[in-house]
């Protein structure tokens, strides 16, 4: 065999890459690895908000058979068109406008792979050198993710947990400049478990039409609100701003592993259109892979078909949830819940470090819960607020209780003497 | 309602992006478009491969009827590892395995939506600012599309129809420098139709490896080999070179919409994982959108379960349709094929301009031929050459046939008059 040539072989690790590894899903297969091999209980997943495993949480059938017959079909088997399958699109239209002010048609619709691909495609159609774009602290961190991999600068604005999470409007105003592209919120909110009033987002909207920057809101738990406040889709407001809605199949029917989303321009007055930005949203999805054929061709069928029942039980379900972590929380002395949960999956919860003895900070303490107790936690880092932690109510009940007196075991082994 | 603020909307386009519009996609909605929508006659679509619409071309029940197994499991409704699930991994390198001469394992195996996000996929772990890529001509322009969205630089060798199709060695070596990263190869080529020799691909690993660059290797038609050169894998060659392997089920198996790709490291020398690709590979995954886990829990059942009955079937459909191609092209005059189809479902066909009249380019003949024909070939110059055309023969064969027909009317209605 020959000799190797003239240099060695010449990967050199991308930056902007391996800053991706605080990524939620880098973070939880650390702590997956941390746990001891030896305990003989069942790991409790609260790090990620996917109860698809749990009997309470399983999808329709009536979902499930539109994507079998959809394959059995063998209409599906093809390439879709870019943007979407055109009765999906229509039936993503549809749906929305049930909730809006105007009527949206086919062609507002983009369909993607999941809510994740939405937010890469969104991101990367806004990004130019030397532009901003404003990101909620605590937030959801593929959107910094995909920022990094961008043409794109990340500026923050805060959430305040004394304010039910709202968003600090004037931070916003500070944080903007000419080069700010748009804005984000994600409503029902991942991290925080609140949802936002009409009041708070017509207010959001007056202030991003002020500033003359775009909303892009993250609706993928949409509808998923079980508290006092209902769920008000941002695009009500799309007369005021335009808002590209986000959303996807995989948190209200249950079903992330199908991987359907959508981009949805809510924009009555048609200023994504006349700005180019739909031209440039067409040719970026000339060159991204498509959702699923098979999955489109079900979509009618499972978005016209679900029936009030499930979502009201899914609703039932996740209230009873969040309020046994609500009410367990308070019961360890060193976690606090600023907001109790009315919607999403999470909630953000506040830790005390003063309370413990040998826990340095979020990050140890759920290494340290995840090797003792086989107990899964986001460290709230990981979403922009160090020494918080983010914990899932969506999983069995029995289970959540389970996890939280594991919480409190692990609390007591390590409160600190006063 | 309020004054506009500071500034008008600030969307700008992006102009990587827009350069993308020479997509394959987005050239065939435009001839799409070009059509006469007074032509009685039904469109042949001989620029995309995609047979699925075409009933000798369908997949086979037993790989439908896995899927709708697997969804109506309920156990595939998760979001997948961002890896892909264990088994579906294991059922891939048991696959490629066998036609290597080592055994792959799991863990060399990435799963991806499509072997389209395999390209993306790659192409932006291996980008670094300053570095660069070798990519065929003519070629797949989905490499160049997400060259031109990454810090890389693309650099092309040739391909010479003289000589079958092969890669001018000569051009890659003079192309190389300390930043070239690696090199792409298409086998079965898309868009040549020609399958590269053992002896041939044995050269390029052997360039590669003086080069001392990867070789990534796009099999998406992997198999789809009718003529008298088998198919090789590329991995074959993993210990020369080290190889990334790229395929999807879109074209042996038809199903270009159950959207289900891989990536997998064919390098016994373990190479990928030392020099730190595999870690940066992990990284990337953690923020891309994954395939349906729907598909990935059908995936043992069809590689395992599909019937050489059905490659074969194909097999012999997409001779017989290529030989129909490579005869009928003989008879009309403007139209030259060096080489006769023997992989991929596409071939190309050299244009002499000079045998007609008011035709300007490639281009020009297409969209004239899509209006006046109702028939949709690809420009060459979308996949790098000039004055060529992309001619798919996987449809069904009476279509093929009726095709032809329109392609000759054209070219007499055409003709320079001598
Ligand atoms: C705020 C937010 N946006 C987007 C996503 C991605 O969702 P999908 O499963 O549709 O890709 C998630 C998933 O948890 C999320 O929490
Ligand atoms: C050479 C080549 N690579 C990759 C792809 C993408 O295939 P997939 O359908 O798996 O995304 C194609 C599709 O035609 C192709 O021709």
């Amino acid at each position: 065999m020959e000799q190797l040539g003239h240099k060695k072989w010449g990967f050199q690790g991308n930056q902007e890459l391996n800053a991706s590894s605080i990524s939620v899903r880098g973070v939880l297969n650390q702590l997956m690895a941390n746990r001891n091999k030896d305990d003989q209980r069942s790991t409790i997943p609260l790090g990620r908000a996917d109860p698809t495993m749990f009997p309470s949480y399983r999808t329709t059938s009536s979902a499930a058979d539109a994507v079998a017959d959809a394959v059995q079909s063998f209409q599906f088997n093809c390439y879709p068109p870019t943007v979407g399958v055109a009765d999906a699109r229509r039936a993503v239209a549809e749906h929305i406008s049930k909730d809006l002010p105007y009527q949206l048609s086919a062609d507002d619709v983009y369909l993607t792979v999941g809510c994740t691909q939405a937010i890469e495609i969104v991101v990367s159609v806004l990004a130019r050198p030397g532009a901003n774009i404003l990101l909620p602290r605590p937030g959801y961190p593929q959107y910094e993710a995909r920022v990094r991999c961008s043409n794109l600068e990340a500026r923050h604005f805060d959430l305040m947990p004394e304010k039910g999470w709202e968003v600090d409007l004037d931070s916003v105003e500070a944080l903007v400049d000419e080069n700010t592209v748009a804005m984000v919120i994600i409503n029902p909110s991942n991290p925080c478990g609140n949802v936002f009033t009409y009041q708070h987002l017509k207010k959001i909207a007056e202030t991003a039409r002020k500033l003359g920057i775009f909303v892009i809101s993250d609706e993928v738990y949409g509808h998923l609100a079980f508290g006092s406040n209902p769920f008000v889709p941002m695009g009500v407001f799309g007369s005021i701003v335009p808002v590209l809605t986000l959303g996807s199949l995989s948190k209200r029917w249950i079903v992330p592993g199908w991987r359907l989303g959508w981009i949805v321009t809510t924009d009555p007055n048609g200023i994504f259109q006349e700005s180019g930005f739909v031209e440039s949203l067409r040719s970026y999805l000339d060159i991204t892979s498509d959702p699923p054929t098979v999955i489109q061709g079900a979509l009618t069928q499972i978005l016209e078909k679900t029936k009030e029942d499930f979502y009201s039980k899914i609703l039932n379900i996740m209230r009873e949830d969040a309020n046994l972590l609500y009410e367990g929380i308070k019961e360890i002395p060193c976690l606090t819940c600023p907001h109790k949960p009315e919607g999403s999956m999470v909630v953000m919860v506040k830790l005390n470090l003063s309370l413990l003895e040998g826990v340095t900070d979020d990050v140890d303490f759920c290494m340290k819960l995840a090797k003792e107790e086989s107990v899964i936690i986001l460290p709230g880092i990981t979403v922009g607020l160090k020494n918080w932690l983010r914990i899932t109510f969506a999983i069995e009940h029995s289970s959540l209780e389970d996890a939280l007196g594991r919480i409190k075991a692990f609390y007591y082994r390590h409160a600190k003497n006063k």
